[in-house]
């Protein structure tokens, strides 16, 4: 499968269209933005491993029955994905306090909340990606009752997959974000990536972030933290080379 | 009843406690802010207003079988209510976009929801009232899962209730704030008012904004609309005088 026109280049990754029109490949650049794009910057070697990542969780969660849209990895940076229609929600869920949650509500990074939770934002960089509810999905039409259930029930799902994963590379998932899409006879499946990118990790022993916290807030260390995340998950789970 | 202590003074009422420590008495300010306390200013007359017309929507509510923390009028700006624990919650209720709603979510104002919309903010000053959905709330201990699903019962009653009795008045309810109370028991009520200060009410048949947005907007007319406001719930409820 090739690469054929680009159809969309977002922060960290392109699109592109293949000969076949249900398929997709993208394509991981090192390219790294905080803060609704307003801080730019590069984090060498990021696409590489944020690929090869994010499609070893994929198969990890395929295997636990998880719908994805990860179809094959070509190489190190490039992956053959199903084509869906983005539903324009980011789908935070989270287990501990940590950053916008911890800052808008006045509450200490660290607090583990007794259930997780799950908040939706609406995918508009325009707007800022302002934090909505279920009824202002369903007044702007940005996804029926039935998907948003679907997607609830999905992102807790992975967040109990995912939190076990993590536990065994001794890492502790504080929050992630998800984003899903629609294939076109409207399942609703995982897309987009999962990654130091898109997820808080804090090593269970130390609390030491390992995560783009450390691109955010010039901690240092960034190219390293992701490298150790790689470390610990290739000796857990298939790893493409 | 008499006022004992002030305990409280807020941005359009003071809060006096009174012999019986189940009973306050509020007191309405003329007093207007508006954007978090950004904007300053006074509307003449708004206290007795919005007194004697909480009063008399809370009476209509109660007549419908709103429980609310209502008791007595006592003068034109002065009102003898139940003592509760206010729940820490803005509880926001839309039927057309407007407001806060519009400009978040890039949408016209006028938008007609199909069904009308519940939103909670946190109510906390120095955050700015920042929303926050369901699961944020239990996560902070601001509300029971039970007091939630009671306040959005209760809600979206009042909304109903409220739509019908401004369409007789010849005003379209846009959107509105309700806050609501812990009695001693733990039974949920309604407190707070209800008035041109936090509803958006709209000529049914022009479309010109009777309240608050015309003193936030510097519309003109702030006085004449809340005047107008009251004689006509005056010709429909009892009204103190």
């Amino acid at each position: 499968m090739e690469k054929g026109n680009q159809i969309y280049e977002g922060k960290a990754k392109k699109v592109y269209a293949t000969q076949d029109p249900e398929l997709l490949i993208v394509s991981y650049k090192d390219d790294a933005t905080a803060f609704n794009g307003q801080k730019r910057g590069a984090i060498e070697g990021k696409g590489s491993i944020n690929n090869r990542l994010s499609n070893a969780l994929m198969r990890y969660l395929e295997n636990n029955g998880i719908p994805t849209h990860f179809v094959e990895e070509l190489n190190d940076r490039d992956t053959l994905v199903k084509r869906v229609r983005i539903v324009p929600l980011e789908v935070v869920t989270r287990n501990i306090a940590a950053g916008s949650f911890a800052k808008n509500y006045g509450i200490a990074e660290g607090l583990v909340f007794s259930e997780p939770t799950i908040e939706f934002s609406y995918k508009n960089d325009a707007l800022g990606d302002p934090l909505l509810n279920e009824y202002h999905i369903l007044a702007l039409h940005l996804a029926s009752r039935e998907e948003i259930d679907e997607i609830k029930r999905l992102a807790f799902r992975i967040n109990e997959l995912l939190k076990a994963f993590w536990l065994t590379c001794g890492v502790t998932l504080v929050d992630f974000k998800l984003e899903f899409g629609r294939l076109s006879d409207g399942t609703v499946i995982l897309a987009d990536e999962i990654s130091p990118d898109t997820c808080r990790l804090w090593d269970s022993a130390t609390g030491k972030k390992l995560d783009k916290d450390r691109f955010r807030w010039d901690l240092g260390g960034v190219e390293d933290a992701y490298k150790e995340i790689m470390s610990r998950v290739s000796q857990k789970l298939e790893v493409g080379r």
